[in-house]
């Protein structure tokens, strides 16, 4: 039996998700010790007591907490109209115990299998209200919500042997933050971005080296040319499952034998992991956690050997 | 890791059924030793090799077979328009073997998660093309696809304790074989059918000894009155989830005290064991072999206690 001896003979629950109402998307699954662990992601502190001098904020992004854990997962059923997680409950001291060895585990898989379940309602409403405006405030929000990966990533990539030589590409580079944060890190690296909004490019052209303007589907940069390439956009929210594969394969192309690739973002990432092995790249790891350990969010680290 | 470790550096395969071309339906999962093994159901030997006078058949149907299995489920990801399941492949000798523990334990759970989503094509399709026509000839196809289930069930029951007496109800009888098995089992038994089509019942009436025309979610049996509730309608290609599950609660609610409860089919049972516990019923076991053990078929037996 996968779960816990312990947590076998507990009484059953169920976790419901309507597609059209509920967040089928905010089901989440955490692979650790062997057991699928079934979560409902809610808002997170954050960016978490790491840095006790900002404001306490809660706020629904890609961090995930311990106590968002539900239980041992045992079946899920996916339905017509809903997706169904059955499971075991698990006390809070058990969630903390499980959710400190995925902390420790940089390859414990953190993944949202009904991620586009919930685009589908989206996609209706979407056609309607339109792309959105680049406002000073979006900036500031935007930037905000991504604080917690752009502290984490590049000091990461250094501990896992970047030598922050040659060019970083970001695919979807909206305000360049992202990529600002790498060339600090990295004083010798060429940032160059490319974003799909004109508004998104004039913000960026003050913090990177070089912006484009246009699809990344048509990668503003020679095949097998960066050493490092970030896909912050491949995610719920922002793209379907079809477009997902398409970008990640245009971006994964333009990596150089022995260049890194990062996905993440603050929704779910579309594309799994193991679409990442079987398209011949090494993951090196696939969550992270807050300095504290206080949260974990998806971080896909690869390499192209 | 949940896969054995001699899987666990095996090269990745993805099995993707989609919703419009594909047969997510026909994906399932087998629970063995703390793994989640992915299979897909294709045609089997019917009724196997435990008959060897029998011409040598093929029918896709409930029963599933050792090579059906493709791996050991890493990870599934339900998009806009279809279902990705990762696996790490098994040997033709790893799939017998496990194939076996299942073969050997009842409560091995053998499911179909996504049952209804071949369903939402279907229910399009269906409006168009109406209700059967009851012929001859589909009651013999009818009858002879359900004829390992109808060998199985009673004699199980009698090992599992059930005495016989008092009444039998099968809330969607059809040709009332299934009724005229348990019957033949268990003489002492009243055999009480119900029907939905009027043909059917009137192909029932001379096996079983009670039979009534009527929608099941009105059983044709006072409530607490059954010794034993068979279910054979809560399927796929039978019904839909929400009225499977509205179903169920209406043929469980006939089952008196100490009575049984038998769930199977030769399409995907819609209602999950978890559920039947979460009802209040004890699940005595999920799956069953037959008697040469080469194939499994999903046959939930609940008590009422």
């Amino acid at each position: 039996m996968t779960a816990p001896a312990r947590t076998e003979r507990r009484s059953l629950e169920r976790a419901v998700e309507t597609f059209a109402e509920g967040k089928p998307y905010d089901l989440f699954f955490l692979s650790v010790r062997g057991m699928r662990l079934l979560g409902r992601k809610t808002e997170a502190a954050f960016p978490g007591p790491d840095r006790p001098g900002l404001p306490a904020e809660r706020l629904k992004c890609g961090l995930v907490e311990a106590h968002m854990l539900l239980g041992v997962a045992e079946r899920e059923q996916v339905a017509e109209d809903h997706v169904a997680v059955f499971y075991r409950p698990l006390a809070e001291s058990e969630k903390a115990e499980l959710f400190a060895e995925a902390v420790a585990d940089p390859m414990a898989d953190l993944y949202h299998p009904y991620a586009q379940l919930g685009d589908r309602i989206r996609a209706a409403a979407e056609t309607e209200a339109g792309g959105w405006e680049v406002t000073e405030e979006l900036v500031r929000e935007l930037d905000h919500a991504e604080s917690v990966l752009r502290e984490y990533v590049p000091e990461r990539l250094a501990r896992l042997g970047f030598d922050g030589g040659g060019r970083a590409y970001d695919a979807a580079c909206s305000t360049g933050a992202f990529l600002a944060a790498v060339g600090s890190r990295f004083p010798a690296i060429r940032t160059i971005g490319q974003d799909l909004s004109a508004e998104m490019v004039a913000h960026a052209r003050s913090r990177v080296d070089e912006v484009h303007c246009g699809d990344s589907i048509s990668p503003a940069i020679p095949e097998g040319e960066a050493d490092l390439v970030i896909c912050r956009h491949l995610n719920a929210f922002v793209v379907g499952t079809r477009q997902a594969h398409e970008l990640f394969a245009a971006a994964a192309s333009r990596c150089r034998p022995g260049g890194y690739l990062v996905l993440l973002g603050h929704t779910p990432i579309l594309i799994s992991s193991q679409w990442c092995e079987m398209s011949g790249l090494r993951v090196l790891q696939r969550s992270a956690a807050t300095p504290s350990g206080h949260a974990l969010f998806q971080c896909y680290i690869l390499r192209r050997d």
